[in-house]
């Protein structure tokens, strides 16, 4: 099996939107605020991602499915950490 | 042209993680502060979304390359809002 350059590129560029997530999840659970983050960006994102998720079994692609699958997870853990941090220090939105 | 269930639920995913930047941008530009937005997670999903820029326009993908060029404009400004902000608030990392 040959990867093209076009199938390394878009590789590359799977990974990096994938493992973003994975410091804002360790910068929030470290400072524990999160009040700078925006309630919309994080919940259409999510949603978003959740159907590409959907899209990805409908059309049977398993790199789509396993991006999307880790990205929602690091996507819901960071909405979680929110609820949680804001809650706690309710003078921030 | 007919618009299959699949093709309508994957322009639904990109609209929702393109149009999902916009509410960070307005907050930040609205609080001025964005200390809990992680520079990992924003410059690595800013090289990704390029990434994926150059993947549309090597496979000549016309909603792929719109994706994500305006995806790139909603990153590049929170990173620059990130490096304006920061530095007016020297004691936030």
């Amino acid at each position: 099996m040959e990867i093209s350059p076009v199938t390394v590129i878009g590789l590359l560029a799977a990974s990096c939107t994938t493992i973003s997530f994975l410091p804002q999840v360790l910068k929030t659970w470290k400072s524990k605020s999160a009040k700078d983050l925006s309630w919309g960006m994080f919940s259409i994102f999510a949603t978003g991602v959740f159907l590409w998720l959907v899209y990805g079994l409908m059309i049977s692609d398993l790199p789509i499915i396993l991006a999307n699958a880790v990205t929602l997870l690091l996507v819901l853990t960071i909405l979680y950490f929110k609820f949680t941090f804001d809650r706690d220090e309710p003078a921030a939105n």
